[in-house]
């Protein structure tokens, strides 16, 4: 991991005021050895569980519990229902907003041992798996059968595809694969009374109820713990191909992009952005060069899945060469080797590590409609007006901006106003203060932000129904209390 | 239309008695006149609304309702909460279970007059559209800017789009496009308190809340009138290709899924299946012919959209031979025009036309795991002996079966029999009794077949935070009353 001096930024701590919640006793804790075994309820050195994986959020927790199944997860729930004990639930800890991570002292549910069951069903394609399975082993598994998981991220060595689930994970193939509603047919999720909800199932079409299962997508633990998902999972393209563009204005990026959705159709699968200062800050800071000669304002990482790789090559040919005979790009490659386009990737993807040893980061993760996503940087950079330094690199098919701003030092003043600014002006262009990420303790304060109070009411509304006694995650997204 | 001769299978018809709903008075009747104008509070002539399009489902109104705007749903509704006036939503009235289909005398409100607002971002491919554009129109629209909507059904000259989203469409082209979950981002809904809900937005990745846009899709009314929908498009397809196989078993069709997911990967949209018995039907009811020599057991249509016929072509004459190498089919043929292309679409769509023309008709529309999918057709067909006959036809890419079994006359005891014995063996075998045609009151007797009770709960709480007077599709798929 990479040592991050992260900006966190949270204004009204004063929301983070501990609920009154029950302390946990020793018969508690007797109560949980029982349950699910002496070994499985952990009171020392959960320093790993307490802490996010940058070490920058850090709470406290008494015990954490590792139940192995649905039935056991019930049973904890059940028992915190009743005696109002807080708990947090957490997957891989690979999470970006604190979402996994305790506040206070409560208890802490790790769904990391729930991973017995994985059933594929070839013919259909349908996969069901525990949710403490990690996507990369989940995807391994898959290779054999000539199947691959359809979202990746950068997480997926460590984080557990239930955690991806209740963060409503994107990644770097949402433009080809859709996002996980594309995928999820049904979960078992234990809701805050310990009830264990089996909803959809494993059908690619049922109209027979309510599809309360896609509420699990991005829930962030607040309405249950999901302990099985079944979903559709993808034919493993045969050919990977990646090109990248130097381009020399945003609007022609975007009609790269419009290019590219009738070049390359069903096979564009990735349309990365990474911006010219985020390149240079890359090839200062890290052992890597750029493919082009020269600095561009943009480039482009382009990368196509398909079943035929005689036909996909033709096809990212003809858009590169298109794109450089109609003068929308400057200059323009394509990845001859495994090695090159591992190159390219390693450019668009230790884009964050670059920045981060820039100096002290402040990240942010926004949607906006493409007409506004790249003003953005521009108007953050005219703002701070040399006070630091803006990059921009990003999922720019999916409108998804990794906007990152750096210091030299830490700036108190600047902390203040970047993210009221950052945030008020993605809300005010019609974007999503996070896109990925989620909103966790970290984007609580501004989770309001551009919505209406009868969204807000009718989201404590559904937390009510699913999890009456407000037990499991406090203070994050979801808070009846305020 | 065709006219059917159908089996309207509703066995406890006591459960359909009139709840204690307001009965519209003429201060009713002045004040939605006042809100929406005189000329759309419809009360004479109003058959269109009061049946389904079948005509086989009929009900009773004192008025319909047809509003211009979210607004003016909003007023109705508010104003139908506060007097306990029953109100059923209709969209294109194309439904298949008399969802839309008023039961006693509950006021319809239709939404073909919210069709003001239709925008479409290129770059993106996101469009928002209001409830009540018509599917073909809305795709026509979108045929000038190179885009398509993704979901194509029978229905697509009469359906409306808010209808589309509340009864979770399935269609012809799931495999491979997904299902609404996939395109869906933001819809807006009236809740059966008259409240506006903006939910989700214009963005393919936001993470700032619940995903509540979802519990749109599929539910038929219960949570509220949906008044805009905001989904993603897909390019046109500038390749469209067909092909046929013949086959001798059942087996050897799921061979011939798992070749084509292979074969034609990405570009495979189309993947159904035509029984021989059903074949057999079509030739002798219908001016129509085989596109092959003598008979088989299985007929397999096969569609591509890509964005290159080059590569199509190649990939589909690779598909047939292989398939016909392996001797997994034993007949193939591939359309060399759009007539020819035509003509095996009207075989399988037609399918349904010439089971009519057989006789009484009893009509099916299941889901089941691809390993019994057949199974059920053959088991049906045992249990007749005889007094029926069983076709088969469907869309095996989703597992979607359309069962229909005839009769020469109406069979009072196998309208008794047949119903239990097929939605019974489809749960029993992991399958879903309504895949793409929902609930609503045809089907309201067998709604918890296999659903268990913490689920039916669920979704009536769910039902309570939306609708908490219950005013909206009574009698239906979610009840508060039973």
């Amino acid at each position: 991991y990479i040592k991050m001096r992260l900006s966190i930024i949270r204004t009204a701590t004063n929301s983070f005021a501990r609920g009154n919640y029950a302390r946990i006793s020793s018969s508690d804790l007797s109560f949980f050895e029982k349950a699910i075994g002496k070994d499985y309820v952990k009171t020392k050195e959960i320093e790993n569980y307490t802490s996010d994986w940058t070490r920058q959020m850090k709470g406290s927790s008494e015990c954490v519990l590792l139940p192995s199944s649905t039935e056991e997860t019930s049973s904890i729930i059940k028992y915190c229902a009743e005696k109002r004990i807080a708990v947090v639930v957490q997957g891989g800890n690979t999470g970006l907003v604190g979402g996994a991570t305790p506040i206070h002292d409560e208890l802490i549910l790790s769904t990391g041992r729930i991973k017995n069951n994985f059933h594929l069903e070839p013919s259909s394609g349908v996969l069901t798996l525990d949710a403490g399975f990690i996507l990369a082993d989940a995807d391994n598994r898959l290779a054999e059968h000539g199947f691959m998981m359809p979202l990746d991220l950068g997480a997926k060595g460590s984080c557990q595809i239930g955690g991806c689930i209740a963060a409503g994970a994107g990644g770097i193939r949402l433009l080809r694969y859709g996002s996980l509603h594309s995928h999820l047919l049904g979960c078992t999720m234990v809701d805050g009374k310990g009830t264990i909800l089996n909803l959809g199932g494993r059908l690619r079409k049922d109209n027979t109820s309510l599809h309360t299962a896609h509420l699990a997508i991005g829930s962030e633990g607040q309405l249950g713990v999901v302990t099985s998902v079944t979903m559709g999972v993808v034919p493993r393209p045969l050919s990977i191909l990646s090109a990248m563009l130097a381009v020399s204005s945003y609007s022609d990026c975007i009609r790269i992009l419009s290019l590219a959705r009738s070049k390359l159709g069903e096979i564009l699968s990735s349309f990365e952005l990474i911006d010219g200062e985020t390149m240079k800050c890359v090839e200062s800071h890290l052992p890597l060069k750029n493919v082009f000669q020269g600095s561009h304002d943009f480039y482009l990482l382009i990368e196509t899945h398909g079943s035929n790789g005689d036909h996909d090559a033709e096809k990212l040919n003809q858009f590169v060469e298109e794109a450089l005979g109609m003068e929308l790009a400057v200059d323009g490659v394509a990845a001859n080797s495994e090695n090159e386009r591992a190159h390219m990737w390693r450019l668009r993807e230790e884009s964050p590590i670059a920045a981060a040893k820039d100096g002290y980061i402040y990240k942010f993760d926004v949607s906006l409609p493409l007409e506004h996503f790249y003003r953005l940087t521009e108007e953050t950079r005219d703002k701070l007006k040399g006070r630091g330094r803006v990059y921009c690199y990003g999922h720019l098919g999916d409108g998804n901006s990794h906007l990152n701003v750096t210091t030299d030092g830490e700036d108190e003043e600047l902390k203040k106003e970047l993210s009221p600014f950052v945030y008020n002006w993605v809300v005010s262009h019609g974007g999503s203060i996070s896109a990925e990420h989620g909103i966790g303790q970290l984007k609580r304060d501004y989770r309001s932000l551009g919505k209406s109070a009868s969204e807000s009411s009718l989201i404590r509304s559904l937390k009510g129904v699913f999890d009456p006694h407000s037990i499991l995650c406090p203070y994050k997204m979801i808070s009846t209390q305020d």
